[in-house]
C-alpha cells in the first residue's frame, strides 16, 4: 500500500491552513500568496516529498490531461515512430497518452476506445481509420476531441493529418517512367483504407499522366498492409507470368513482400525487376538492394496530430480541418533502367511450393 | 466541453436509489442485486449511454489502474516489441501504460518518472536501468512498485526480467569457434548497462572457455548501443589493422554500424569478416547479408516484466526476484569459415576522410 502525503500534512509543517498551502503550491495561484510564505510551504512540501495529485487535480477542473492514442501496432516502424512524434508535442503541452494497438481487429480496437473513454481521456489520436468507419462515428458522437492520422474517413467529417499520397504516387511513378518502365504493376493496399485507395487512383492518375496505359492485369489488391500479402500477391503476379518490369508497393511492408517473391524465384532486383516502396521505415536503407520510396514525415505526422488536438481540445469549435504533408522520393538501389526494352516474361518454372 | 452521463441520471431512468445503481454496475458489487433490477439499470446505462467514471474509482480505491513505462526510445524495435508485451499483458489485466521516452538522458527521464508519479501510477516498469542508477534508487524510496526489463541494477534490489546474456554470448562465441575463428574482436555495449558490462565479461569467459586469450586491443566499448557507435569503433580497428576474422557487436545496431565500417573500406562480410549481432531485432533477417544473432524474446520479456509487476502490486510484501529468460542463437548469412587461416590483416589503404 502506497501512503502519499497529503496536503493538510504539508499545511501543517509549514504552520498555514491548507488553502493557502494549496493555493502556494499551485504555479497558477502562487502570486495571490505572499513569497515568503510561498517558500515556507514549498520547503515544507520538499521536505516531505509532497507530490501534488494529478488525479484529483483532474476530477476538480474535469480533466485527466491524458489522450487515448490508437494504432494497428506498434512493432511496425511507422506506428512507433508517429507515436514517438505524438508523445513528445503531447508531453510538451503536460499531456500523456494511452496507448492501444488494435492489430487491425475492430473488436479489439472498440474494446480499447472503451477502455480509454472509462479513463476520461480529454481526447484521441487514432492511426486505425478505416474510410467507413463505425467506431469513429461513435466517437465523434460522444464529443470527444479527435484527431486521425496517416489514414482518413471519407466523409473527412474529423480532422487529420495525412500525406499528400498524389503527390508521393506521382513522385515514384515519374522515377519508374524516367528510367524507362512502361509496364509497372501496383501493389495496392487494402481498398477500405484512405491510403490503400488514394494510392491506387493516384497510380491510375499518375500513369496516364505519363501517357501510359495501366494494365489491370498488374494492379492487385492486398488484404493487409504486410510482408506476406506482398509475398502472396507478387508472388501470383510472377507466376501468371505477367510482363512487369516494376512494381510500385503499396507500402514499405508490400515491398519486403516483393523482394521475398523475386528471390523465391530466383529473380534479382532491380536487374529483373525494380521495386519502389512507401513510407521509408527505419532500415529499409539497408535492405538488399536499399529500397527505393517514398518518404513521408512520420514523426512530423505525429506531432502534427498532437498539436491539432490540443487545440481542437482548447477550442472544440475549432473547424475540422485536415492538414496534408509533403512527402518526398528516396532514390536507393532497388530501381533501375529495365534490363530489356520489352522483357517476354518467362519466369523459370517452380516447384508448386516454394521451399 | 464534455457532457458526461451522470450516475444520478441512470438511477433515476431505471427508478432506483443511486446506491443501488452503483452497485448493479459494479461487477464486483453486482451480485448483492436482484438479477431484475441489474438488468434494469444496466438497460439504462446503456440507453444513457453511461460509463464508469474510472478516474473517481482510483480516487475511491486509491489505485489509478495505470502503469508507467519508461523506455530509452520507441522507435528502437527492440523496446517497441517489448512495450507491445508489457501492454498486453497490462490490458489484460485492466491497467494501462503510460509511456515515457527517456533518450538515454537522465533529465528527461527524471521528468518522465515525476510526471508518471503526479498521475499516481499504481507501479513503474524501466527499461533504462543504468548498473548504478540513482532514479531507481529514488524510485525505491517512494515505495512505488517496480519492476526492471532487459537491464538491471547491480545490487538485485529490484525486480527485474532479463535475459541470460552469458549463455547468449557463449553460444556466439562458440558458433565462431565452430567455424575455425580465433581473433574475435568484441564491440561491447556502455558499461554501465548491466547489458553492455555482462555480455563482456561473458565474452572473456566464453573465450577462455574456448582456450582462447583475449585480445584487449580486440575489445572495444562503444558509448552508446547504436549504429553510429558501432560504425566508429569498428572503422578504428580496421583503421589500425588489426587482425580479427569475426567480431561479436553488443546488440544489432552496434553490429549494423560494423557493417557500414566494413563497407565503407570494400571489405565484405562474412567473406572478410564474420559479425554477429545480439537481440534479432525486426528486419535485421534482411540485411545484406542477413545477421547471424543472438535471439531474446522481446515480447515476452515486456509480459513477463507486467505479469510480475501485477504480483508485486497485489502484493507488496512479495520478494524480489529476477527472472531470467534464456536466448538462442539464430545462424544467418553474417557468419562463416574465415577466408584465410591467418588473415595478415592489411586493410586497403583509404582516405582519411571517407566520402
Amino acid at each position: 500500500m502506497i501512503r502519499h502525503k497529503r496536503l493538510a500534512d504539508v499545511a501543517r509543517l509549514a504552520g498555514v491552513h491548507a488553502s493557502t498551502a494549496s493555493r502556494a503550491l499551485n504555479p497558477e495561484t502562487r502570486s495571490m500568496i505572499r513569497p515568503g510564505v510561498v517558500e515556507t510551504v514549498l520547503a515544507a512540501a520538499a521536505k516531505l516529498g509532497y507530490r501534488p495529485h494529478a488525479l484529483a487535480a483532474s476530477l476538480r477542473t474535469r480533466r485527466s490531461s491524458t489522450v487515448g492514442v490508437l494504432i494497428p501496432d506498434l512493432t511496425n516502424p511507422l506506428f512507433a515512430a508517429i507515436v514517438r512524434g505524438i508523445e513528445d508535442a503531447l508531453g510538451a503541452a503536460g499531456y500523456t497518452a494511452i496507448l492501444g494497438n488494435s492489430d487491425n481487429e475492430p473488436a479489439r480496437a472498440r474494446t480499447m476506445l472503451q477502455r480509454m473513454r472509462e479513463r476520461r481521456v480529454d481526447g484521441m489520436i487514432l492511426a486505425t481509420a478505416q474510410r467507413e468507419d463505425a467506431l469513429i462515428a461513435e466517437c465523434r458522437a460522444d464529443d470527444v476531441p479527435l484527431v486521425l492520422v496517416n489514414r482518413t474517413v471519407d466523409d473527412h467529417t474529423v480532422s487529420a493529418v495525412v500525406v499528400d499520397d498524389a503527390v508521393g504516387i506521382a513522385l515514384a511513378v515519374e522515377h519508374l517512367v524516367g528510367l524507362g518502365h512502361r509496364a509497372i504493376a501496383h501493389l495496392a493496399g487494402p481498398q477500405d483504407l484512405s491510403t490503400g485507395r488514394l494510392r491506387q487512383r493516384s497510380f491510375a492518375r499518375a500513369m496516364a499522366a505519363a501517357g501510359l496505359a495501366v494494365d489491370p492485369k498488374l494492379v492487385l489488391v492486398c488484404r493487409a498492409m504486410t510482408e506476406e500479402e506482398g509475398r502472396r500477391q507478387f508472388g501470383a503476379l510472377l507466376e501468371r507470368g505477367r510482363s512487369a518490369t516494376a512494381v510500385l508497393a503499396g507500402n514499405d511492408l508490400i515491398a519486403m513482400g516483393c523482394y521475398d517473391a523475386l528471390g523465391a524465384r530466383g529473380l534479382s532486383c532491380p536487374a529483373a525487376m525494380s521495386i519502389v516502396g512507401y513510407n521509408d521505415i527505419r532500415f529499409v536503407d539497408r535492405l538488399s538492394p536499399p529500397l527505393t520510396t517514398v518518404r513521408i514525415p512520420q514523426y512530423d505526422m505525429g506531432a502534427e496530430a498532437a498539436r491539432l488536438l490540443l487545440a481542437r481540445m482548447r477550442d472544440a469549435a475549432a473547424p475540422v480541418q485536415t492538414i496534408t504533408l509533403r512527402p518526398e522520393l528516396v532514390v536507393r538501389g532497388s530501381t533501375a533502367r529495365p534490363g530489356r526494352p520489352k522483357p517476354p516474361a518467362r519466369p523459370r518454372k517452380i516447384p508448386a511450393r516454394d521451399p
